[in-house]
């Protein structure tokens, strides 16, 4: 695949705890946009852990935002911002998880998978799930939004 | 107050990244319950951005989610397990947030509130806010569910 869409975004903004390359605590989740779908992996780690042996909700729920956002900039590019200098940054209106069944912790890793399933220039709705072994333990819904004047740099 | 939800829970129990005194990399949230409302409050760090000066959308998930799940507990424990040796514990089911503003970083801590909207003794249905300075950034809905047995000690 190509360059990860987060190490794409302008570098002011590479700094987000999940997914920002020049955040050096952070998760530094890395998506890729094929053109139709946003995909990611993460290994886990134990410190992750909710209860023993499964992975906490929030960090699920971080990942899938951050996987939303990515895979809503890649799409916005391909479809509205063919002239753009770096991927465009959106952030989250709503994020929306089901839990299906417990993720678990320390083996292999979570895979994401994204679709845009409605947009226009402004949003974008995202619908994502999350497996590991190919078993799918959440699904999500993101309504992501171009980032306002006030957050940017 | 008392003594805080989490510090509540059966020791083993006590190991979340998000909310437990035994998991050191944690955040540590620490949630109260004074018989209707649960509180808790989070003071964030520079690490901890989404994009420069505000909050990444995974850490308003996760405090809402430990908060959630705490407060079930301490509800649950309040009305139907007086009997219980330790705070139960809950597992979330589903969880949105929805992000009215930016929150910001690394100023005034994060105030969480959150209410019982609907119970059973399997499950309760909790909604939250997330405020900084008396200003709501974030509301959510979680339900939570009385943890599995393939999930327990």
């Amino acid at each position: 695949m190509n360059q990860a869409i987060q190490d794409s975004y302008d570098p002011g903004f590479q700094v987000c705890y999940g997914c920002g390359e020049h955040n050096q605590d952070g998760l530094k989740l890395k998506s890729y946009w094929d053109g139709e779908t946003g995909v990611a992996s993460f290994v886990t780690q134990d410190k992750h852990k909710g209860v023993p042996g499964f992975v906490y909700g929030g960090l699920t729920a971080s990942l899938v935002d951050c996987h939303a956002i990515a895979t809503a900039a890649a799409h916005h590019k391909q479809h509205y911002g063919a002239d753009l200098e770096f991927m465009p940054r959106f952030v989250t209106a709503s994020l929306h998880v089901d839990y299906h069944k417990p993720t678990p912790l320390n083996e292999h890793p979570i895979k994401l998978a994204a679709k845009i399933v409605d947009h226009s220039e402004r949003k974008a709705v995202v619908e994502l799930s999350c497996s590991v072994d190919g078993v799918v333990t959440a699904t999500s819904k993101v309504v992501a939004v171009r980032i306002p004047d006030t957050m940017s740099l």
